[in-house]
C-alpha cells in the first residue's frame, strides 16, 4: 500500500507542476474577465498545492519526485486544441473552462484518493493536508461553472 | 460551438468504448465481490450510456464518430500498472477503484460540459440525456468510495 500511495502522489506532483505551466498559458488566453482572475487565481493555489505535497512526501519519508501523468498531459493537450481552433472568444472561453475542469475532476479523484489512503495509512496530519487541496480543487471546479453559467447569461441578454 | 460540442461528443464517445474493454478485465481482475459486481453493473451501464451518445449524435444530425482520447488512454493505462504490480489482493482492489474514481470524474466533468453545452445550443432534450448519464456516473463515483471505505473496516477488523 505504502508503494502504491507514493506512486500516486508522484502522479499528482507531475499533474500539479504541469497545470502551473498550463494555467499560466491559459489565463494569457482566456478573454473573460472573470475567467483569467479565476485562472491566475488558481495559478497561485496550486503552488501551494505543491507544496502541501512536498510535506506529505516529507512525512512518509519520501523525496518529492515527479512521475510522468498521461492523463494530465492529454487534458492539457485539449486545452492546446482549443486554443488552437476555437473561432470566436466565446467558444474559446467555454473550451478553455471545459479543459480547467477536466483537470480539476482528475485531481478531484486523486486527492480523494490519496487522502483515503493516508488516512489508512495511518497518517491523520497528512490526510488533512490532502482534504484540504481536494477542498480548495472542488471550490475551483464549482466556481468554473459559475463562470460559464454567468457567461452564457450574458451573451442570451446581448442577443 | 456546435463543433467543439461535437468534438467533444466524439472524445466521450472513445472514452466510453475504451472504457467498456477495461470494465470487463477490471471485473475480472477485482476480488472483493461488491467490487466485481459494481464493475460489471457499470458495464453494463455504460453500454446505455453508449446509446445515449448516438441518440445525442443523431439529434445534432451527425454520424456517431469516436476521437481518441489521450486522457483516458493514460487513465486506463495506469489501471494495467496497478493489475500487473499490486503486491496483494488488497492493494490490487484499491488501485482498482482509484482508476475507476479517476475515469468516473473524468466522465462527470465531461458530461457537465456536454449537458451545459447542449442547453445552451436549444436542444433541451440532448441535455437531458446528457444529463442522465452525468447522475449515473456521480453514482457509480460515490458507490466506489463506499467499496472502499468498507473493505478498508473490514480489514481492521481482521486486523
Amino acid at each position: 500500500m505504502d508503494q502504491m500511495f507514493n506512486l500516486l502522489l508522484q502522479d499528482v506532483y507531475y499533474a500539479e507542476k504541469a497545470l502551473l505551466r498550463a494555467l499560466n498559458k491559459m489565463a494569457k488566453q482566456a478573454t473573460d474577465e472573470k475567467l483569467q482572475k479565476a485562472f491566475t487565481d488558481h495559478r497561485q493555489e496550486t503552488e501551494g498545492q505543491v507544496e502541501r505535497l512536498e510535506q506529505v512526501f516529507e512525512m512518509f519519508d519520501k523525496k518529492p519526485r515527479a512521475k510522468k501523468c498521461d492523463a494530465i498531459l492529454g487534458i492539457i493537450a485539449e486545452g492546446d486544441e482549443v486554443m488552437e481552433k476555437a473561432e470566436d472568444e466565446n467558444v474559446l472561453d467555454a473550451g478553455l473552462i471545459a479543459a480547467a475542469q477536466a483537470a480539476e475532476h482528475y485531481e478531484i479523484s486523486r486527492y480523494g484518493t490519496l487522502a483515503a489512503w493516508a488516512a489508512q495509512l495511518g497518517n491523520a496530519q497528512a490526510a488533512r493536508l490532502l482534504n484540504e487541496t481536494l477542498e480548495e480543487e472542488k471550490k475551483a471546479d464549482a466556481l468554473l461553472s459559475e463562470i460559464a453559467e454567468s457567461a452564457v447569461n450574458r451573451q442570451a441578454r446581448a442577443a
